[in-house]
């Protein structure tokens, strides 16, 4: 069957009747209530379910393993939102996070803004307790100013987030105060700047993540704009100079013996991805790295 | 819940379980291997579901009906196709028609290039005999060649079709050669050209389709290069010259009294509708306006 | 001067360096967080006044009248908003434009989403009391779920609005369910619809304007849905079959003879208006228009 | 051979391997050095060339005529010119227009910007004296500031226009003076603005103009932006409120029995043509509409 | 001459007037029909050429040759198809291509979908017997289900090809089996996956294309996906994760010491190649590249 | 206050109400009539300043340096020009560039085409003598045929560039002629190729661009093409094959111990930019780079 024929869920997968028995559940976001730039993140999930049916269950950078075979994965839909209501739309984006956590299903969200981890670690942490973060970003936490950059404060704050065992990697660019470092740094956050990546190299990232968040319960969330612009144009808060896509297809695919719990990737902003959406392609080559990486640790 | 929410099908319907009970089934026909000149129209089935979210049930023009409380109505995906095989995928094609005809389910095809209408025909006519076409079209069928523009010229010969009982309109623009005309009316084609549309009237136009249908099974081909590429850029062979999309809705909206057993929309090519989407929009909000005449039809 | 040489006003026109003495202030409204689909009107004041440097300042529709000699009209730059806050954002736009209406100034609101005409109507209730409505959008109140389409419901509940001195111009396309037109005759407005326009003529129309109005403080508010897609593709909420450019114009320039006191223009949303920004300069010229309106009633 | 195989001159027209023989010479003049607002109109005669493979000789319009075999048309090439340097560009221009001029051909000229009619007068009145000119135009010689609104009041100063049997047709929106109108009728022409073009009808319009210019050697120049923005995104300066596609073909089509000895179409912008390159179309369109008209004339 | 200025041929070449002489004919592949995702690769010959403009004919990466003083090219136009019709557009192209390799012409395919390089063996293999293929590709022969992708197992099975001597570089990404890699290795070929370039380094790929081939007749074909998105956004299925235009431009100069008879370079979709078309300019820089290695290989 | 809200100057900063006191002017150069190619660069200082929101006044690359608190630093609008006539554009921006220069303002130029050198270098060499430049650049001085390549050559021959003191870096691609090269050095300039930059490595190229002009008053001029299209597509003359966004921002950040006396950026072409407009934002974030180099200068 060519892969245009058809309504698309996330790699094709089908949409599933019930909840029960799933490993991981894909779920989109679409909430852009938060945006400090540019907008339209919520068609984001749209997108990358749409370009994602490109993508193929094998994946040759780790044994050759099949990833649907090793894992029961479902689309699940979208959560709904408010738009103009960031709480309200929390709540919602709680609720539907938490029906997945609860029965065991590892979420993975597909953005909307960045400011839908909030919900995301509040309903994981119900579970999981504190969660070991791994914080793809080119922006540190009081770079993005306005609701989608202050989640991860909040969500220190809210005592969600173990930052002893968290870790920032891939900010760049101008700040608005040098108070833009310190205060990750305050919060008890390991930094990682683009620069620091590539003078360590991607092994010595990889193996620095380990040691930082051990086996704890670990979330990844990924921000597009880690990458560059070059290769992920359709972001909400685009920064020069940042890794390739095959540099950071790399790092994805280092990320292995760490213990995740859920994930997510946002800020994918269709209305910018120029007409080729290669960040869309790049955003669902990510999450598919991401199921590899599940299924690899659940194979062992 | 935002319309922009969830995994789109047509006018947000939910994916049927099962084809029995259905009175209209949605189907697209992603195939684009007979287009002449620009293609892409495969994603088109993709590009109406994705706007056709903004429809809504309730039909003003036509006594406030409220279309799927009168019919039952569901998306039943797409049918399979052979890019680069125009034969096998009709063979596709009139397969997953078939399987709608022969349950009494009317089928509603969206292309997809205009080829796609020859294995719809073979379809209904299996059930229907030779049928009345009400054909919109900036072209006659001599003005495409390649593929694209000859089924209805096949269609005649393969006696699927019911030529006295037919009627094209839309016909603009410049010729290959002055056969172009003579040749549909050898075939027994009623023609009205875009410039006797205007000249006669809405009304006098829908007149003169039933007079020429009577209760006759018809079919309705709607060839989206009909109307003017401002208000339709987005087709395969645009046509300057044409109708607006308030022009054009009028046309459709006075389509009621006709016995009609199928439809398709096709020529959509989403790589050329711009940014916004205003062909897949309009493309929409005819099969919607369709979808009322049928309502109409039934509750009589 | 060529006109794309320098920072971009609304016309070309020098920033004010005080409020006081304008006749006329454009206010960019930025807000879009009431958006219900499409989204990214945040940029629609900046598109307009990018596009609006070709417009020019004798309208010879009304005796060559020259706006900037008839009024003093200055661009205060844009209401600061609060993304994903509807209430605060509200609450900031209120207080700007109150700043305006204090003064005696009539404000003219570039949106942004239509959300924002309920803290516009707050702020010149404030002085006016009751405002006349002269309302041109493509759907009714409640065809417009969620945030963007209520204002002016709620502005009728909270006693901004003078519904039987007030009008509805242009709905058209479907419903949700017969209510969403009942419940705006109930709230005592009157309707035109998109048919009714072209039925009675844009004379009649502009009589009955008037004869609804009277003399009454009155309040523009158009939203670009207003107008068909293929004239106006950058807005939120598109909607086929609607007037053309030219059709739109000549409507708004037969609005003579009416007591406006603030006017606003919305939902021009850039992202959507394909590369030829065609919304942003018929928005532009809308208010122009306008302005020559306020021009000829100061004149007398 | 399908429409979009091989190297595209207009029409699918083969190059001429020499001048000689011609009727008619289309022929590219790629300048935009005098675009006041938008420019890039120099890739305008690639644009038009590349859409034109869409047309086809035979015209209905005019009793199907086949225009190529009743003219021998060729398509020229390109004039070169020199980016930055007006006057030198008028130059080669000149030259190459008076190559086909002195041999008698009829030259159409595809711009660029609408400074390129000024060198296209100089050389037709070498041979023809002063030329009859029916302009289509949206806006007042002086409504376009800079150099490429200025080229018809140099031609009337360089004698190379009869002001007296000419005529401006399509001009509409706002002024930079009430000069800009008076300067046009002080130069001896006469004018048709888009709101007279409607209230008198399009017949009355051909009649008008036939009046005007009698059998004088006629030179049609043909602005773009003459045509509503939503029906010819992709021009320099567009201006709201224009004729659609339809009204502006039946418009050209009416143009039967003038004497035309050379013609062009101007403004088309690629860049802002969006994607689905209307204006390119019509542009295209209009130049067979000529060629129709072209042939009619000689074959009586 | 401004290099804007003209109907573009690849590299501003002359079009032969006759075959006889050319040393290299550069020939247009507009096929389609057997594109297994996104579509309109027709449109890459003409993308392809229009951008050449702007290429130079002397290469400094080789002793500053020039190009055209050492070989005689000649644009030959396009080789005609038939959409939706694969075998029936292979019987033309091969004819096409023969017609120059008969003459012991090198030919360049421009594609058009990877379906074209079968005919173009076919055309081949009669004069120079089983080819050794240089093979860029992000995906396995198996990776690209459906018929763009099998034209190289077909060249195996019809004996056109020696795979012992041939080498496929370039594969990244998801598998839909495991066997997508063995298939390659079962057919006799050698491969070199993306991963494997960069970490051996450009000489010693190219060092061991060269060990690889020896001497043997070959053919170089460059499907554009080879590269990563960013750099060439404007393919049929693109693949995350490539080389830059940097390094694949250091690359291909590194394929010197080879005997080609033959090349193509395919995958080139305009409709996705967002506005700046940099895919059509760096396919266009490859084939002036490869250009340069025919002439060195002549100079010697 | 959210970025996007107001009319944008250049990182934001306020409109300056008299030149005096500014330690740095920013100024646009909206000249494009020198375009060898790609047009457009007329928007450049538009789109930097609508995208350079983005950026922050702390630059962390060089001890976090607040570059405003530093430094004077007003956006002083653009210079007027003539479009179609480069001679008197070049009088109008020398005009405008010398009101900066006698107050002692360090003048940074937003283009525009390249051509907006020579005056800027007239207004500066007034004041500095022969100045030193610093060229990026993708092409030799010959390479780029036509007015926008030959400011270099001309400031030379005019006595306004010390060639001893200047070095061009960048140049890659194919050449008219093996005197592209020489030409340059034969004026005196040193020349490092993107190869050689690459080869030697980035703080060898560093200490080359120290050397060569040691603490002689200095001119950076930065052609957006020295970038790789992926990272720069938005440029006039694309040249496939250069440095990333990453890479570029790494050699800015090394141009360290330099006496900059005035600087320009060119060649940012919006129309080509795509959607994202990655080139102004690269564009913006360069000369944000450059800021800070001059307010680290000042500090000591």
């Amino acid at each position: 069957m060519p892969r245009f024929v058809g309504v698309a869920n996330f790699m094709r997968l089908p949409t599933p009747t019930a909840l029960d028995g799933l490993d991981v559940g894909i779920i989109g976001l679409p909430c852009d209530s938060g945006a400090p730039f540019r907008t339209g993140a919520r068609f984001g999930p749209g997108a990358i379910r749409a370009i994602s049916v490109m993508l193929r269950p094998v994946n040759p950078y780790h044994g050759n393993i099949n990833v649907f075979e090793a894992l029961a994965v479902g689309d699940v839909g979208d959560a709904p939102v408010v738009p103009g209501y960031l709480e309200a739309s929390f709540e919602r984006i709680e609720m539907a996070m938490g029906a997945l956590v609860e029965r065991g299903i590892i979420p993975i969200g597909i953005g909307g803004d960045h400011s839908v981890s909030l919900p995301e670690l509040r309903a994981l942490s119900r579970r999981h307790g504190k969660l070991a973060l791994v914080h793809f970003d080119s922006q540190y936490f009081a770079g993005k100013r306005h609701s989608a950059g202050t989640p991860f404060r909040r969500a220190v704050e809210e005592g969600l987030v173990a930052p002893e065992r968290s870790i920032q990697i891939g900010m760049r660019g101008s700040l608005f105060t040098p108070a833009d470092i310190t205060q990750s740094l305050d919060l008890g956050y390991e930094v990682v700047t683009t620069d620091e990546i590539f003078a360590a190299g991607f092994p010595a990232l990889a193996e620095r993540i380990r040691r930082r968040l051990g086996d704890h319960p670990a979330f990844l969330t990924f921000d597009m704009d880690f990458v560059d612009p070059a290769s992920a144009p359709g972001v909400e808060t685009p920064e020069a100079g940042g890794p390739t896509a095959r540099e950071t297809l790399q790092i994805v695919r280092g990320l292995t013996g760490l213990n995740f719990v859920g994930a997510d990737l946002v800020e994918v902003c269709p209305s910018y991805d120029n007409v080729s959406q290669v960040t869309a392609l790049l955003g669902a080559t990510i999450i598919a790295e991401f199921l590899a990486l599940l299924a690899l640790r659940k194979r062992r």
